[in-house]
């Protein structure tokens, strides 16, 4: 399964890469934007793993969000997936919010979307070996974050697989999918009418039983317009103080739920986990 | 001619808008993107006009180079106007190298291109009345960059118009088009097969008998494959060598032609601008 370039552009002194891969878990070829910096030129570096949105590819975090250059000043290494499996045979729906670009980073149980939609053991599991193996990762020096649905991913996956993740933040996430359409949706779909077997993809319901053993990192624009409707941050503080999770939630005035807002708070992102995966 | 707002986001503690106008040169519905910064909101500020490359619109570089964020620390506007008119009886062509999207930044002469291809002068005219009438821009304080298309656009504009733009800066421009296949091709298009009537659009030519009161800032890639074939830095090189403009010419090693070139630089562009406009 190894790694093959498709393409490259020298980006900030370190390298942006394309690689495409065929996924054990998914099945098919999956396609994964990579930053290295020049600091991996000398030696492994830590990683951060960046997990997008409803209807992003690998792509968008990539060419707008503008992290290379805080990635090159830490000398972290980016890593931006797709965010389902995607290509003929493989199940959609006409609707942005299920099915091809939005994988909600789950396993999913059901016809006909559990053969290829693992996008939770992929993150997990799959990609972390690859970039292990393949890429100039210092072992275990991996973080994740992420935006939206892939804000979601980010607290979700660290929540549950602390022993991949060492640090965690996000942007915007959806924070309580059992209790919010866009989530619903999802959940039905892939895993099944039952709210029970969603418990292990929720981040708020994962708190009752579960802490990530260090702080985490959120920002939420005050002028999202999905903020009450699919977002619901307060959920995620009413769930953290519950718990005793360290959280540094910042409300940011006046930011939408646009790039611009992720291309602003980006480089807070990027230092936050450069600085826990020094340790 | 009033600026309608379109879109707004918060961007870097100021403002990414996109207006729409109806063009006095165009005819047109235009587009124009312009991020304002903080200190927009405490008085006038200095401007950077960028133009953007073939296939490109306002949105490429608005969204891809991650300029709001230098243009934040330094006070600047950033105003990117679309590459060409669009719309309904606008003629086209089906290759990406002329028609909409591909302006050239001349006032055609030639059917059919005549009635609305005329970006020289609604850059150099239009939208500096119109910036200043309805943007908070500091008197006389406006400069122009731009890549690729948009270089040779800025450079002809800065060349032609010092009156209009007090610094000028390109990233990878065409310097010589009248000599290369993009040039020739939409030159005879839309200024007609006799070449004489191109000089007023090349670089390398003006150069002959213009300067630009100031020092002209060029970023170009070792690795870009429109290196030899269609940007040819040696010819501007040797014209402002044979006229003594002062020219900063910087081959960057490994960049190609790609947005990851133009983040990785357009700070030193900002930078540069920012303090030409200080004066």
């Amino acid at each position: 399964m190894s790694l093959t370039i498709v393409s490259e552009s020298r980006c900030f002194g370190g390298v942006q890469r394309v690689y495409s891969h065929l996924s054990r878990e998914t099945g098919t070829q999956m396609r994964l934007a990579v930053f290295l910096p020049p600091a991996a030129e000398r030696g492994p570096v830590p990683a951060l793993i960046f997990l997008s949105g409803l209807s992003c590819s690998e792509e968008n975090f990539t060419v707008k969000a503008g992290a290379q250059r805080y990635a090159a000043e830490h000398g972290l290494m980016l890593v931006a997936p797709d965010t389902s499996p995607r290509g003929e045979g493989v199940p959609d729906d006409p609707d942005y919010d299920l099915g091809q670009g939005a994988g909600f980073y789950v396993d999913a149980t059901q016809a006909p979307w559990s053969r290829h939609f693992r996008m939770y053991s992929y993150v997990a599991d799959e990609l972390p070996v690859l970039i292990g193996e393949q890429l100039p990762l210092r072992p275990g020096a991996l973080g994740i974050s992420g935006h939206s649905m892939g804000g979601h991913g980010a607290l979700v996956l660290a929540l549950r697989r602390p022993d991949r993740f060492r640090s965690v933040s996000a942007l915007a996430p959806i924070c309580q999918p059992s209790a919010v359409p866009w989530g619903t949706r999802a959940f039905t779909a892939y895993l099944g009418a039952d709210p029970s077997s969603w418990r292990d993809y929720d981040t708020c319901a994962l708190l009752a039983d579960h802490r990530f053993p260090g702080p985490v990192l959120v920002d939420q624009g005050d002028a999202d317009k999905f903020l009450s409707t699919q977002l619901r941050p307060d959920a995620l503080a009413h769930a953290c103080a519950a718990a005793g999770q360290p959280l540094q939630h910042r409300s940011q005035p006046g930011y939408d739920h646009s790039y611009f807002f992720i291309a602003t708070f980006i480089g807070d992102h990027v230092a936050h986990h450069a600085a826990a995966l020094a340790r």
